[in-house]
């Protein structure tokens, strides 16, 4: 990988080659400023070529005798071999500020799901296989009934028992087996525990062993995903993901659950949310190329509030104490019974829920990331309007689930947008000047701020001294971009005439206190689940972010800001969308499937409401980091050296 | 009871106050001339009487000197006391043949089904019971979900095991519990075989347990009958038949499983048959004051042609060689998926086939009738359009089924028709003057014959030498009542002016051949299965009669034209309806759902049609009463001593 090396800063960092230079500063923690999320419009990240080369980064902006010298604009410069490059200092106190940078950008390793170890281990055994038969023809001395044939020579010829033939299965036979001569595909779906029965779920003519499908699906309170998986290779043949269709009747669990409450409610969201499905399932399908009447079963994970709106059942006691759910378990349901457009044979399995807000995505994020197989103290967080928390290894687990709000998803923020083109995920600030560094999701003029974005904003504002531990502007620094608009300080991140929305584009002191109070909470939350259990954040050797929020987050300064736990990046995996993981697993083995009710009883529930010391943690949370800065030591010591330095 | 003698016959017969005396001379075996079945019309049933009085009698026909003298229409007189009447002899040829008399009337006795014996064993328990609840309410320290609460304590209070809860329940489950305190009635389904699983499949709330109802219900080619059945007291409530909407579709299963197999067929005759079943249901439930949504239950038996269309599974290799039934055991399934209007917990146990032609109505009646039980050889006789023979008894048994036509229902035979107001049910001639003595059900001018008239016509004609053992009318006979007519001899029962439909009424020597050839397969039948199992005729030690058929036939003319074999008639059982009690039974009894399966299994099928001697023995059954009259001995003997009083 090319390596770009940043002057006066004298920081050097390895770039994929076509990355550009201005996403490469950032991630080496190098200030310039650029206020245009990386359009190449305002002008301000000029650079100089000191030796190397790069690919493009001209502009009329920059006048032809600067081209000359080599000055080219960072965000529009791609980096294609090793490359030395300055960036202009204009005055001494600029100087005298580069040793107080921000930490370099750093993300979570990704989790990459292991399915050859599967294999190894002979757990690839998913819970609907197929098995091709040559029955005997029936005659004169021999004509038991057709399903007496089938499963008869099932059990003598292939040592399956306690079979069970389903309707429609019956409906078929006669045909099935007439249209091949008697030989038959036979679709065996496997019990959860061993020694139950088999059911027979379906029957075709003649040897359709190497068709075999699965759908997996995560039916998540905004976004509904879909993968098309193939039961003989494993593989993922198509994925697609959709907005949930609920979506208009409420952002998020809360108000869903209202809307399920008036007449006629409940049935409309089931509706709804499975014509979302539907749709996922049309477009993976015709992806491809399967028919879908080979797909034999579908794996479905979502929360409570979403499992029980798809299941038609009454959410409405999920939203008042004691929080009660209708039920943890339920049980293999046919896919045409839930709404769904698959073969009437179709199997539909639905994840396991803990609790009203501990639901089936989060037991399919810990089978998923394999946490309950770990000997190491795991801290599974899955971050987002709601934050579920679960500690523990293979031996226990505890779990709990916190409001945070929806400041980490983009909601309650003036400028919050989700993560999409022109959101600023990016940003640094020059203590000095105050000018402000932002990249856009598609390094276009910016449109708002996402998730990952604010946490980095606040953070670094955090620690250049620009907000207090209160997240409240220093009422003495000297800039236009701080300012007081009725009664609340704002910065501005970018002017109107560099933004999309032709307004400037602002960080408010109560996005800031909305920001601190949801991740206060989600803090807090896993520091009351901690000690409920008995440990300490110190305990904890490894953590997985599951959710949305956790692919672009950098998590310096999420705990910078004291939304996770000081610890090494490195013991941070990010396993993306942890629910549809699990699903997919399921799809795979049914050895998951046999785990998934032991590893639902283990997990034990706490109602962080009702436990006394969660508010007492909570308000100590709402600082930036926290109160007790002890609990961030590396933060204290740059903090310290900080203001040694200025 | 009344003593009723009739002279110069010097027989004497016990009756009912209320029977009419023609009806009383009939069971007696005297005969008296009478061509209008009782209507009065005919006035040639003139009998004097000696002493004793009756009620009725008079009538216009009669002069008021001979009323004077003591003379009376039997027909319309009525037993109310001891009576001596005299029947007029107009020659002395008449007074020879006194003693040529038919056996007297004799009918089975009728199977009461014993089930305070049931409750004595302790074997009064249904397939689905009700229990009530008291669950604990829910606290911020118990927040288990709805369905756990409910299982757990099941599982802790009342030792349930292995419980499963249903989707439909899980749905009602949180106003349920909530209706009335945490107080609720579950309904539990057992399961068949016991250690299985019990299905919880509904929850009402509060204490509903004094409501608990099942539906049993027959489905016949021609008829479907349902009885409401209190499954806390065992009584039946209600019960109502109605013709099988089917029966446009064609009158037998043949015709049925072609109209099946035209395009939309199958899905059509299953939506019939489900309505009339239906029909039958709303009537019951109505007239038995119930809630539709307190039936938990429903039981069917019905021929495998029927089970199959209802549950719309295709029927067309019934039909063919080698005559295979798609499955001959279904699994419990939704009353509601069955097209059935009841409630959607409700369960629908079919009762299970042992093949084609053997199907689950010959099923339950081995189980209603308790032949499965019985240490005696007993045989097991289904009769209709098509016979179904079982022989056996609680060790093994055997079983087979024939095509006997519809003759001994009125089919296929000049002046035939069903059971109903009108038909011809009883017959008896003068030997000499060859005029009929004909009894109708209702007592009204005859309209046609039953299948019972129909034998027991033939019978006395053979017995009394008017029709020879080929079934052909003694051609030196001087009567015009037989008579020649497009080269077929036939007999006129009644005159066109005694009868409702204006024409005369005879019995031609086709429809004597038709049934001959129905008794005949019949017979043959049983013959051939007794062989088959190393045993004969003589071996039995009870009969027991199934079907409409049974209710109204004189055994001993069966017996007379060789279509039972001949035995003691106290060995003869009418069990009536037998799958209809069948059902019935295993609504109030999961035992009996236990046995069903072991007994279905235990039921060797043989297709006679592919069994050699079958054709051999029906050939030899196509006489009056068969070729070998040494199988008839009793009759060889009435027949001889005939022969030497003519």
């Amino acid at each position: 990988m090319p390596q770009v090396t940043f002057l006066p800063h004298e920081k050097s960092i390895e770039v994929p080659a076509g990355d550009n230079l201005i996403r490469a500063a950032m991630e080496a923690g190098v200030h310039i400023n650029a206020s245009c999320g990386g359009d190449g419009v305002c002008a301000k990240c000029r650079i100089l070529l000191e030796s190397g080369a790069v690919e493009g980064g001209l502009s009329e902006r920059i006048s032809t005798p600067d081209q000359e010298k080599g000055y080219r604009l960072a965000c529009q410069s791609t980096v294609i071999e090793d490359v030395t490059v300055r960036v202009p200092v204009e005055s001494s106190i600029d100087a005298s500020v580069l040793k107080r940078q921000a930490t370099p950008r750093s993300t979570a390793r990704i989790h990459q799901p292991d399915f050859e170890s599967l294999k190894e281990e002979g757990l690839f055994v998913p819970p609907v296989e197929e098995v091709c038969l040559e029955l005997p023809e029936p005659s004169a001395t021999d004509n038991q009934p057709d399903a007496s044939r089938l499963v008869n020579f099932l059990t003598l010829n292939h040592a399956e028992h306690r079979l069970v033939m389903e309707m429609p299965v019956i409906r078929k036979l006669p045909e099935a087996l007439r249209g091949d001569s008697f030989r038959v595909t036979a679709t065996l779906a496997r019990p959860v525990q061993p020694g139950r029965k088999t059911h027979i779920i379906n029957i075709q003519a003649g040897d359709t062993t190497d068709r075999n499908y699965a759908i997996a699906m995560d039916i998540g309170t905004t976004t509904v995903y879909g993968q098309l998986i193939d039961l003989i290779s494993g593989e993922v043949l198509a994925e697609s993901g959709d907005f949930n269709g609920q979506i208009s009747y409420g952002e998020d669990v809360i108000t869903r659950i209202m809307a399920a409450e008036k007449p006629g409610g409940l049935d409309k969201l089931h509706e709804v949310v499975a014509a979302t499905m539907n749709k996922i399932i049309a477009k993976i399908v015709k992806r491809a190329r399967v028919d879908v009447d080979d797909i034999n079963a579908i794996t479905i994970a979502g929360n409570t509030t979403m499992t029980q709106l798809f299941l038609r059942v009454d959410p409405r006691h999920i939203r008042r104490s004691p929080y009660v759910p209708a039920s943890n378990i339920y049980p293999p349901l046919k896919a045409v019974d839930c709404g769904l457009a698959l073969g009437d044979h179709a199997a539909a399995l639905v994840y396991p829920q803990v609790s009203s807000y501990v639901g089936g995505d989060i037991v399919a994020g810990v089978m998923g990331s394999g946490m309950y197989r770990t000997d190491k103290l795991t801290l599974f967080m899955d971050i987002g309007t709601n934050a579920e928390i679960v500690v523990g290894n293979k031996d226990w687990m505890a779990c709990a689930a916190c409001s945070a709000g929806p400041a980490l998803e983009g909601g309650n923020i003036e400028f919050g947008m989700r993560a999409a083109k022109g959101a600023i995920e990016d940003f640094s600030i020059d203590p000095a000047t105050l000018e402000p560094m932002i990249l856009t999701i598609g390094n276009v003029r910016p449109k708002g701020v996402c998730g990952s974005g604010l946490i980095t904003t606040v953070a670094v504002m955090f620690e250049m001294g620009v907000i207090n531990n209160l997240g409240k502007f220093d009422r003495d620094l000297d800039t236009p971009r701080i300012r007081e608009r009725e009664n609340v300080y704002e910065y501005v991140l970018a002017w109107a005439d560099e933004t999309q929305v032709a307004r400037d584009i602002v960080l408010t002191e109560i996005d800031i206190e909305n920001l601190i109070r949801a991740k206060g909470a989600i803090y807090s939350g896993c520091l009351t689940l901690l000690e409920e259990v008995g440990l300490g954040m110190a305990d904890i050797e490894q953590i997985y972010l599951a959710g949305g929020f956790g692919s672009y987050v950098d998590l310096e300064k999420a705990m910078t800001i004291g939304l996770l736990p000081e610890t090494d990046p490195l013991k941070v995996t990010y396993i993306g969308n942890a629910s549809l993981l699990g699903a997919r697993m399921a799809a795979l083995t049914n050895r998951l499937r046999q785990d998934v009710v032991t590893v639902t009883r283990m997990m034990t529930n706490f109602e962080l409401s009702e436990t006394a010391s969660y508010m007492d943690h909570y308000v100590a949370a709402l600082f930036l980091p926290h109160t007790d800065l002890n609990q961030f030591p590396k933060l204290k010591t740059r903090l310290g050296s900080a203001k040694a330095n200025s």
